[in-house]
């Protein structure tokens, strides 16, 4: 952490401008915080660079600047940035994480009038300008980059070139959070909209379909267009400002009965399901599309408007449930084969050792058998040792309380259950690698979401007794 | 501050229940608060109906359940509030501004680590965390009324009626603080969107600014087609959320030059102005339309952006002025006759009592004959004495640094400048009332409006040479 | 209809021109057309006036000439048509009935062929080259006013201007039925867009509605707001080149039962009417609303597509219906009221007298007494034989075996029959003028609209048992 | 012509139903008529079949009936028929040929009074009764096919499967040029909406880009994507009825300078062209795409009214020109080569013999050694004598006074010339197979337009001097 040696040299160059600057609204930027933004080696930007870089941000955050002028700032700021070098920019960062904080003699001031009012009518007041003290600088300075008509664009991917870089420097931190927090309440669910995506819905936005899709990889436009289909339902949630951008979409199926394989559903020349006998609703693909908005949610919103959009046009529904990977299952088995194995009783373990042709069963044994497993039948010893892998890797197999499984843990977060085991679900290279291609069904019984939902937050999982015949 | 009588029998039964939702999530509710939030004459609601309502507003805020259930349950809750009376709406803003603040102890743990952290890597993690510790349950309960449709109206409206009370009782600053900050990011001019406005616009729309208008009061519906005649312009911003609803909105002449009076303007008979030929933009009615925004203020961009399309759509059009009001003179120079009547020199004043046909000139004299000053004709000592009263009220009439003309300060903190005072501008009995007929242009130079702007904020009054010539 | 003295003089002056320009193209204009067209008192305009139009009206229909450079010239011709005077435009029509016929020879060369193809595979093709023989380049000079945008607007408006004067002259009814077979494709029923209009319809388009109903005049926009609420519902008709102009609409209300009169409808305090309980959708005003569309007819399928709508929305409507004035009555009664009385038998004559205190009822004595009739109450015997009167006017009173009355005609001609007569239905001055403030029910059951409708069109008129039981 | 015996014996069960029938309305169904349309071998419906198939119709055309319900049985008959098999559809355009045409008797009798009404003021009157007696039932049961959503596309789809029987069958002409006449007045150009197409234009449409591109097959969606990139223009003209369905496109380059070859504007990895300095725009691509509307043009009005388009937004656009095919040149000079040889003379025969290594240059070796055209360089004798074929095929082979080639036709019929012949400009295999890769450019000169299309109209061929030069 310290400071190279052009530093020493240049640090009184970078700061009469700086600290007139400091003078412009309410910016501090003192002789060791700058120090600090540029102690590290391998900058990109030259003394004269950074201080130029400062000046043009503190002239976009001016409070005494209007926000039109703010944002015509901004959007000059954006051309230079778009031209910038990787490293060029996170200097940027930088400067906008650590030169534009609150100023904490402010908080102090406001602090102490706040703890004193507790429990007075004066109370509301004091948490106001305590509050107000904590608004920084850097706020007005992002919010700023919105006023553009690509401003918002530019602040996600802003933010997603940014990512990488937090768990190395952690001075990037506070601007992180900063747009984490912007981001929460510019897409806010209330303020997107929900919108059906079919065949008709724009070239440009459907090729960002087969661009951002994660589950199940679109092949291309006849891919795509199969679950446009008129007998599929596909919905994203928009924002104002970004009208042909998806931030997250959901892919739907109209079944009569709760799918046990993906690929029927991914089959194009499959038959056209039945509209008017469709009693279950099958989400088989969530996909969220912007880097830049992690830390945002929206998943949980999407699938209960769908629902209720649903709902609303087929009456028959009766079932919504998901067909959805185990991505973690395979690697976590992997780690946790041999004490998997010692759950098993002598008989049973016997007996899988004896289908494996071994004396005893090792964690490599089983490993190396796995490989084979879309060749087991539905008896085999070792199958049933694999479901049962899954199931515990499901529902017992906690961290901080959760499912370590990232797609469990987001199902039931919303008050899912899980309620199906799929052998064979996803025969796919991917399906196979993640795990052995097994699926799983997720059951959103909408009586009971709150119920679930409540009892998850205690770490209770909730799952179906064909689920709880599966544990060891 | 004492609690009535009621309380002190009914605390106790509150306090079990409030007590119990004071679990669910950050909800603090103390016997203290409780009985504070209770303490004034005149309950609405009564101690069940309290508690109902505390529960039902935990409910909502309750950060274990689903936006989309939040949402459903502000909602229901928005029902039982359109129904409820004035005092018990009062009773119920009551509960949200006291019931949901932010918890002490957090924020307290939040600042040490905060302040120890200053100038190290962690200053912005730790920045992070003091923010999130401010962040009130009382922000989530009102985020949740803008889940639903019709939420956001809703919101606005509770400001509106809350906004009268704020005077009386300093308890419900929390909550106004609260919703006019959570207003200012969901209504940022960003996230607006500027619409023109014409006769084909919706009715419902233009029967808004019927209701609306502010500044010259519309007559009908003749009178407002004239405005929105093919000649004119008129501008609002838009939220998506409120499709019908003009935030604020402008209505524009256009014309080959500075007007003089707003009569021509507003003559429903009079010949369509020949757009081909228009060099001047004259803004001569700016109306905000929600009480429940005071305090976010759009103004300034809507100026900016509305002379951004109109150089557009008119290549020849050079100026860009208001013809506008100045509503506090008459009340002002009221109290103020005497000290302008110091003013003048000897000569002076004997020309102005002569014309008054009295010895010496009163301020009670001053004031009687300019009862008659539409009679005035251009060489009256009396006109001009009342126009160098204007001109010294606009311009040297400060209070914090500020013109205490409402629509002077507006413009001139927009960066405009005071063009030209006009005899007879506004010849109704509204406008005789205001300033005895005078009206201001107020002139929006492009190239000077940064450099008016930041002497505005030094308390620098930016005058043509004309204004000047009328000071004392 | 002899040529005044200028044509003698100046006929062959005409011809030169008219000669050349009739090699272009179909175009004939032969010395004694052209000399018809010109014999009349009052032309308007000049020989060489003259020349020059016909000129630029072949230039429009030149069939040389690509659809858009035609479509140029019809613009640059309607600007002179707007200018010109009304008697200057009767000139103009004269030329576009007279000068742009089909060709004779044509015709004749394509009619024997046809004739003699009758029942050969050759009378196909036969009757393709008659049918285009018949192609008058009037047909092609109209459709070139089509092309430009403002075109189809200033075809309505010539034919609006042109039909009171074909009356007194003859030869525009080839014009004028050109454009009614035009106008019968081009609005085609299949084309036009059904649109519900509310108080979020353009404003401008609601000023329509003002300007054009034809039934029940709108008094200003408090009225028309009224009829527009939530509870009440507008359709119209649309064609896409002009879409803010209905071209026929109509007035619903919804209601639990079949409404005695108007005046409730149209009270603009009266109370919302509760749709979840509607049975009933009353068609309480049908305007149409573009004089030149005169012969091209939509309110049959106007009401029945609306129907087809209102079933949809709300699933409980059982009965459809009108409440209609009936235009024609008492005008009819002036002139028809001995042969009333006639009908009457000896002793309710004898009750009638008594009533009006006469000795015997002379039809004077009755249209005397019915000035009065508003005053009447239930078990008068004079009511009750305005009643029969017009009973009998609705359902007897045919011509060319179809009512007299207008409004039954239309209504009955789409299948629907006379259900009740209304005493006291319309208690405006215009009500009583027109039927004494009676007022009808008809009924659109839809089981039977065909039935009626197939019946109709043997002159047979469908009425309830009610009806028939006021006819003599 | 003889009707086959089934029919001897069927016949009078026909006509009961028939004549019956034949009292509905104008329809007249005798029995020599009904015996035409069966009298042809491998009829595909039995007699009571076509009995139900022509009461069906007769039912869709009834005048009786309201045009809402014509259009409820025209769907339901749609239904039948798109269900039916080829032989039976055929069946049933004979049908709707021959069973629905007009009353020969109403039209004889209408047409002695039109002639005799010739040069009087009856004139007018007499041509309308004319025409209506013209007017077929044949029209009104097409039309009541327009009245339901999907039934101008079973219009257009019926067309398109009729055209191919059109030369063997000549019974169906009626009924195709009845569709032909509908469809001009329905797709006038002047109720059609010109759209541009571009990446955000709906995936359904753009799917048909793909599907009817006509010129240079579309390989693909990334193919599709770079003409309509945004340094393209692709325009369309839509109708109302069939919003997603473009009728005809054209695809536009914009660049600074006329191209001489396709591939460069076909090269998805191409740079994008400066929009800026873009000086001439280049139609490389026109498609028709509804083969049901033979007949109906819109591909001059298309490219004028895009002219129009590109000259509002770039001023900079100075020359409109195409770079176009050949289509028809190698399979016209594999028939001419003879006799365009014998236009040489002698030196530049010796010479061309002489390149090609044979003493007398034969048809048969001119052709073989033109195999490998794409070789020769540009001194090349053949090359040079190739392109004078060319260009006497484009300019000087004409049919009925109109160039042989289509392409020439139609740019030439809107007034353009042929600018410039390009040697390699279409490299692919199709190129090389119409036109040895030769392409032209044709010019749309604006200020000429009229003079040449006004030559054209009496075949003379506008060419540049370029052109002219290459002339034999």
């Amino acid at each position: 952490m310290n400071p190279p040696t052009w530093l020493a040299r240049n640090v009184s160059k970078l700061l009469p401008t700086a600290g007139k600057a400091s003078t412009v609204g309410a910016l501090r930027c003192t002789q060791e915080r700058l120090a600090t933004t540029l102690s590290r080696k391998g900058e990109a930007l030259s003394p004269r660079q950074l201080r130029r870089v400062l000046a043009d941000l503190q002239g976009v955050a001016d409070s005494q600047v209007s926000e039109v002028e703010g944002g015509q700032r901004a959007m000059d700021f954006s051309r230079w940035y778009e031209a910038a070098t990787s490293a060029q920019r996170c200097d940027c960062w930088l400067l906008m994480s650590e030169q534009f904080a609150p100023d904490l003699q402010k908080i102090q001031a406001a602090r102490e009038p706040y703890e004193a009012a507790q429990n007075t009518p004066d109370a509301g007041p004091a948490e106001i300008r305590l509050r107000q003290a904590l608004a920084s600088p850097r706020t007005r300075l992002l919010q700023r980059f919105a006023v553009f008509p690509q401003g918002l664009r530019f602040l996600l991917d802003l933010r997603a070139q940014l990512l990488p870089h937090l768990k190395t420097e952690k001075r990037l931190l506070a601007l992180d959070s900063e747009l984490e927090s912007l981001f929460s309440t510019w897409f806010d669910v209330a303020f997107l909209e929900l919108r059906r995506i079919n065949w008709d819905s724009p070239a440009s936005l459907i090729e960002k379909l087969i661009q951002y899709e994660a589950v199940h990889d679109i092949r291309g436009w006849n891919d795509v267009k199969n679950r446009l289909d008129p007998d599929r339902r596909c919905y994203g949630f928009f924002h104002p400002q970004l009208p042909n951008e998806p931030l997250i979409f959901v892919e739907v199926a109209l079944l009569d009965d709760l799918p046990q394989a993906i690929s029927p559903l991914l089959d194009e020349a499959a038959a056209a399901a039945d509209l008017a006998k469709a009693t279950t609703a099958i989400f088989y693909s969530i996909s969220n599309t912007q880097t830049g908005l992690r830390g945002v949610s929206f998943g949980d919103s999407l699938i209960k408007r769908v629902v209720e959009t649903l709902k609303t046009e087929f009456a028959r529904l009766k079932t919504f449930a998901t067909l959805s990977p185990m991505p973690g299952f395979r690697a976590w088995l992997g780690k946790n084969a041999s004490s998997m194995l010692d759950k098993l009783n002598a008989k049973t373990r016997v007996a899988l050792a004896r289908s494996l042709g071994v004396e005893t069963v090792t964690a490599a044994d089983l490993l190396a058998a796995a490989e084979q497993a879309l060749a087991l039948d539905t008896k085999s010893p070792l199958r049933r040792f694999l479901m049962q892998c899954a199931a515990h890797y499901l529902s017992r197999e906690l961290a901080g309380g959760k499912p370590v499984d990232p797609v469990t843990r987001f199902h039931l977060s919303n008050g899912a259950r899980i309620e199906r085991l799929n052998w064979g679900g996803d025969l796919s290279a991917k399906g196979f690698k993640q795990s052995y291609g097994m699926m799983v069904n997720y059951l959103y019984d909408l009586k009971r979401l709150d119920k679930y939902r409540a009892q998850f937050s205690k770490s209770k999982i909730a799952v179906s007794s064909a689920m709880a015949d599966l544990e060891f």
